[in-house]
């Protein structure tokens, strides 16, 4: 178990219970938590799952994340599942600290990241997770690769970065002008394709694309979750 | 143009603006917000969009959707896309309207829809809604079966199902005692595959699944969506 306090030097004075994130942080979905978690300044403690021993379908695991899946998340009040609820929830929650604009501070700026959130989740992550799946995690996993589905899904991937890079030269981040859930909720997947597959000049070729990946993959809290990645099995 | 009001009876002394939903109730997208609408008591004004002469990929469709997509949302403050995003919004927008538990009455209810309208987004919906286009539109359009690709998204289907009937079996909906968005938003999916296809047995024959399907399918607000559907082109 690891203990991180994002927000140690200013909170010393607070021994909050910390919340559990259960999982890799090498996991697309357990990294868009942690980056979370970070920019909203709440101490988290992260739960080893050894998935390729299968803990993540063991009964226990089973109960907190019925579809064996990482993460799951733990407070003092609940138990949840789904990385992109997990992030509204602990926006919500800790609406008063860290990152305040994070989720929005008004209900059209909260509308405009729901619905790049739901543009991420819907249209983003399908091609994205089948690249980094294929190109960088089969290889490691000695699995062979599918070129068919690696096509289809660069082409896929290559359409959605069409408009992101029309909407990002009008507006500096997806849902406006303050990086938000929405553009957090990319960094997982665009790390590993920007860094661990040949892929990475779908983004970096762009001019919007290329500087809104420079700009949020430079931000503390991700820095700090890929650290944690690099610490980790 | 085709104007709804679902409160009619008990709100003809407003005469608010209704919002636009842009795109045909057939689209399962689209049906996912006319109920939230109806569920919510907010007046609809529907907006046609010609998929098969491709006005969703006309310039003026694409200012409001950049995907090129259905539906959009509009009214007099924002112009919305991505269905379960414009949910939200609603939800947020018309708290005090019409069905008033729709997205929780406390955080942790809200958390528990959230966490389930993922699931229905990232788990449920991808193999649903290949498997109503394979099954239930494909034929229609005289397009060729996947047969390949049918069986591994039913498989992956019935294995959430699984999932879903074990839940159903400790709570009446899928985020606790009230009917939620979380529910709502498998309407769309599950009507085809249950009046439209030969899978309909997935949900009918399990029987957790099947007391909650006829119960959110029976639903006024479904009903009128269905009976939107039936009307249009």
């Amino acid at each position: 178990m690891e203990s991180v306090n994002a927000g140690q030097s200013r909170r010393h004075f607070q021994m909050a219970t910390p919340v559990k994130v259960h999982g890799p942080p090498l996991s697309t979905a357990v990294s868009r938590v942690l980056a979370c978690l970070i920019e909203k300044d709440v101490q988290l403690q992260l739960i080893p799952v050894n998935m390729s021993k299968g803990e993540h379908k063991s009964p226990d695991f089973l109960k907190i994340q019925p579809f064996g899946q990482v993460p799951a998340f733990q407070d003092e009040s609940t138990s949840q599942f789904e990385s992109r609820a997990i992030c509204r929830y602990v926006c919500e929650k800790y609406a008063e600290k860290g990152n305040k604009g994070l989720y929005g501070s008004n209900p059209l700026a909260k509308a405009s990241i729901d619905q790049w959130l739901e543009a991420e989740g819907q249209s983003f992550n399908p091609p994205s997770s089948v690249l980094v799946f294929q190109l960088a995690f089969a290889p490691r996993m000695k699995m062979k690769q599918d070129q068919s589905l690696i096509n289809q899904n660069h082409d896929k991937l290559a359409k959605v970065l069409e408009v992101y890079e029309k909407r990002l030269g009008e507006s500096r981040f997806l849902a406006g002008d303050e990086f938000s859930l929405a553009d957090l909720s990319h960094l997982p997947n665009t790390h590993y394709l920007v860094n661990a597959t040949d892929r990475g000049e779908l983004f970096t070729s762009k001019k919007n694309v290329g500087r809104w990946w420079a700009e949020i993959s430079s931000r503390d809290s991700w820095k700090k979750v890929v650290d944690m990645q690099k610490h980790s099995s």
